[in-house]
């Protein structure tokens, strides 16, 4: 065996054995989900796990993969694999760790341990502006790991310039701008349990941090807590976001700006024409719109759609290698991971996460080469068949 | 958050809590109708419940939802949403109740209730002719909401007219004319326990306190009730009804016409040059005919055969915001909500249909936004995706 | 309520009640098997409930029903409907029992008991050739009743001739002549037991009471059963049947030959030039081979080969009205009933199997009425839509 | 009943019972398998039955039969049938054992079991390269019946060559070369366990006979077994190998080389350009890829691709005899059993074996005669009918 990621993982388990880890993070991603739930409070799981409406986004995320199979291909040496792809200039894995908000109902050590493990592990990040630990906290524990900064549009500019300003005095090396979220899902699970982590005081660090923030209120945050909630209630989000917005928020920085959670084509390109860099492609794991296109239905088109050098991310719905390679195949420059490493990270803190990485680069390597390529840069969609093109090229040849 | 529908339902859930409701009122559908069938007696749920024959038309009703796939636009300021349509000149939400018969078996105070719930939450309602209360009581408890009446077509046209003259009296605003129950669907759960809610003397308010009614029986209902039900069951439906039928009660009234049940886009143009003001896409919630066309699939081509200015009205299968937004961009003017608030009827009331009623705005306001949209009225088939349109493509760019 | 079955039949269960017979012999299809399979020994149950293989014929021909969707029709005046439908000159019920054999299984009054069942109900039989009761038994109970008889086609053409003699001496309307039995079915439950009923002595009356095949005997069979019982093993069925034996056999007799089996268009065509009168599409309800075409998947081929005049009948799936009425509007002239009347028969004898056919005919009338028709003979296609040409209309309007 | 295998299989057990066979090796795929992960130790069973991944392309392969649809044929004469088809001039069944390494995780006879299971019923099996006895030892077992060996090329050609030359000392007919092993598939059970037979020095006994891969061992693994499986571990993959390396061993033997694995047509074309006699299309059972192909939906496009003469051969997903003839219908010349038998040894060793056999034969036999076929040889997509074809049909047509 090689020292490609896939023999090392598979060598570290079959030779080391998994004797400890097991009971504690299991591999299979369904596995990993029921871990989580026996081991979670039933509110924090069903908050991480759950979707909007019936959740049949949810469904529709993971069903909409099948449609696409990876179509192998044989005696190519594929004894050395690269796993690398080239972001905004950057050499990196080709999935990160997706902006996942409120990790301290996870784990005590929240985003830092997810930091962590990403250091440990060279994975890029990606900090949610809803963190448990503050922008400059989490960037300290990345190091030189890729780290990007996800913002949620405050309704109030000077809150969100302020965030922009420290993300970039941090290191930050993009800003990634959430443009889904107008308004909150209508996600049954939460509602009926009428939990909203954030009204516990959870996942608002960078805002009571925050100077323009804490400017807006009579009293500082250590001395009425309940206050700076109702007044981060107020300024999170920002219903009559439009495309100015953007294009102002593109002016304020010199990150690049990847907007995330557009479906449409025509949003997508008007996103890079307001000034973004790239796109995430996401419908936020179906936690904000029951009954939407799946994320990976809508890829290829968004993908085609922008232009060249424009970056295109995906996520909703990635939980093992074949995804990553199927999403990769189909346009996206990298995939983000959501709910696997917020499950890793609420059974075993940093230690889980970075077990959910080796994991998850392990079978991505090993599925790599075993259809047949020795790069994922050079993935594309000669690597799968879509199973509509089969089934009716039988109308022709059957 | 603003004061949208959608913001003020959250509001209270998460800030008031949901203490004291939940038990009593689930928000996901499914458990509402769990709660339900615990709660109700199994005859009385299975009558709400059940459909005709193997129940797969209820079945396919629910599916029909799944073809359709929303596709969010984002960045267009929903700030301010209007839920509001017009139909026949009246400005209402876009959903109402539907004629569910017999509402005293899920709860004494039956439409009493529900027309307190309607009247509260600002919600049309219609009434079926088979109420356990009469169409004067309904009105009154409506008060200036509007208000239809649903006929099912007497056999006798004496008792119709009376019917109908009465609802035009109580200041009801259409008449809601049900065709697809010349005969009684082969409903196997009713059957299994020969339970006819009628023949216990439920659901028939109308006739007994209906002068063309009690002048064809020989005591008056209160001495002998029973002969008022056998009298009832004779002159309840009209399997010889025909088109001459549907032009003279259009005839009969000033009221605004509507046509329920329909699904063919023949039959809808058909019953406009019959009189009619508009038509209900409907296949009775899968209680007629087991097998038969979805009522969503049917929906778009009638929707197109009708001349502008006819309403076209939907229902069977509309259970959350995300149908509702799919019936209205596949053409609806508005959508009619039956079991939903039939539970919460059961489960609690007038405070159950108004939970049900909150729930279901709140979860349409988002949902709105969250597509991209600040206005129903502005809802077309750009906010869908069809998923057969979707696979098929690969044929063509995969 | 008139004195059409549907109405006649709604009115016994919900005025006189079921108590008594609810217990014993289910409306729901799904219900009758279960009490079935509670009823009966495994073996036998197995026996009648199974199919070849992995019984994915036995799923795929209910499945085939889904794929059309009733598209009901309204205003049309159904107070009268007309179920009679003419074949070979007799006017007669659009469903008949199916040829079922070894009934004494599941009831010691077999075909006795569901010949008679059929001659109260005025329901056509096709009697079995392997049936428990005699061919000239079977016939006077059923008296004026229509009746056909079924005839595997023997390897000695004596016998084959005996029965076809026996038949037309007992005044039998026509002949069933099954093809799809060259060879036994590779019935998993069957062989997992090593259950052959015939082997036990059953079902081979015809067989023991026929001139011609005791003759092939040393002993007679009331001294030597076993004896007889490898005789018949013998004699059954013959795996060298071709064209010329089915043209050798509608020579032999006057009575109208349907075949039964066929699934082939092509095959359909020469049964007719060989001299048949009718077909019967039939897989023979999964039976034979698993992973076969679904029988109403061919269907409609077969009634667009044959030419006009030749009887077309169906079976393999038949639960319904709805069933039924789909196979009708394809192209059938009548369908025929198994399984069904088998559980009937199983959990009640003749009185269960006259509930299993008021059950059917009463689903069957109001189903005709509610889709809009007056007549079952007024079928056709136009009553059905494929959901298919529905998925990919989305292609054109969509 | 004649002689053919599926009168003779029916005959056995009707009339001699299944009495003792029964509880140990059951018929129907799904018993069989259940009975196995009873019988089995946890990792045994599941290091056969499980896939990579999520296991999508195990139910892959077996959804995909489901496409195609047998249409049956009658009153052609099927009383004599041929089951045997013609492969590198060898007379032999259409059905082979597959290769199926470390048998002694299944029982302690392992491949010597299955060898004479192979040889007292005639089929021709192929033996694993990773097998628990002897390239010998195996051959002397099978005597007369038709071998194969398998090759998993060594990333040391010499031992490699040294293979090759045993195999061909020993008899075997031909080489079945897989490729679709250049790296470990990521198996999560396995992964899980942290089970890897072969590191307990199990199915490693052609490597520890062989004088190529004692040379490289500084003691002989009598002595130190832990070095000489580290060693296997070592040699036994090649992650490089490319079209030269095939080139080169099919250049090193004179028997016919089989190339497994393959699913692409270009690749099956190229093989046979380097010197291949024939293909396996083939995924190894889902165990390499997880959302890969279905190798029954690659079938076609490869059997058309290949030239006449080239032998095509099919695993992945037979279960029955259905599946044989769907996969022979569709190009193949023969098809490869894998878990079934390997059940089968695990529940009763050689007889087990032989009982799959008999029951596969015996299915494949009659499911051959009731398509109307009297010889394998004569299948050809005729006898199929494509599921989205018949359901595409009605666009037209319908």
């Amino acid at each position: 065996m090689s020292d490609n990621p896939g023999d090392t993982r598979q060598r570290e388990i079959y030779m080391g054995g998994l004797a400890e880890m097991t009971p504690e993070v299991p591999l299979a991603y369904e596995d990993l989900e029921a871990a989580a739930m026996e081991a979670l409070d039933g509110a924090a799981f069903d908050y991480v796990m759950g979707g909007a409406g019936a959740e049949r986004t949810v469904r529709a995320n993971a069903a909409a993969f099948d449609r696409w199979r990876l179509v192998p291909r044989f005696l190519r040496d594929v004894a050395e694999r690269d796993l690398f792809v080239e972001v905004f200039g950057v050499e990196q894995y080709p999935f990160m760790l997706a902006p996942v908000g409120v990790q301290s109902i996870l784990h005590e050590d929240a985003e830092l341990a997810v930091a962590r493990a990403a250091s440990a592990q060279g994975v890029p990040m990606v900090l949610s502006s809803v963190s448990s630990f503050t922008i400059e906290e989490v960037a300290e524990a990345l190091g030189d790991t890729p780290k990007w900064f996800q913002l949620y549009p405050s309704s109030d500019r000077e809150v969100a310039a302020s965030f922009v300003a420290r993300a970039e005095a941090a290191g930050y090396d993009a800003l990634v701008v959430t443009v889904d979220t107008p308004l909150p899902g209508w996600r049954e699970r939460d509602l009926q349990r009428a939990y909203l982590p954030f009204l516990e005081g959870e996942g608002i660090a960078n805002y009571t941090s925050d100077p323009a923030f804490r400017a807006r209120l009579d009293q500082p945050p250590e001395e009425n807590p309940q206050m700076a909630v109702l007044e981060f209630i107020d300024v999170f989000g920002d219903a009559s976001l439009d495309w100015e917005d953007l294009a102002w928020l593109c002016a304020e920085t010199d990150l690049p700006v990847v907007v995330k959670g557009l479906l449409h084509p025509a949003d997508a390109r008007r996103a890079t024409e307001a000034g973004a860099a790239g796109v995430v492609v996401s419908n936020h794991g179906g936690r904000q719109v029951d009954g939407a296109i799946a994320a990976l239905d809508a890829l290829p088109r968004v993908a085609e759609a922008v232009a060249d050098g424009t970056a295109v991310l995906f996520d909703s719905g990635v939980r093992r290698g074949a995804d990553a390679i199927k999403a990769l195949a189909l346009g996206a420059d990298a995939v983000l991971l959501g709910r696997p490493y917020a499950y890793g990270l609420a059974l075993d803190g940093q230690h889980g996460v970075e077990e959910v990485l080796r994991n998850f680069r392990g079978d991505l390597d090993l599925t790599l080469g075993l259809v047949g390529h020795d790069a994922v840069s050079a993935l594309d969609r000669e690597a799968l068949v879509d199973v509509w093109a089969l089934r009716l090229s039988g109308l022709v040849s059957g």
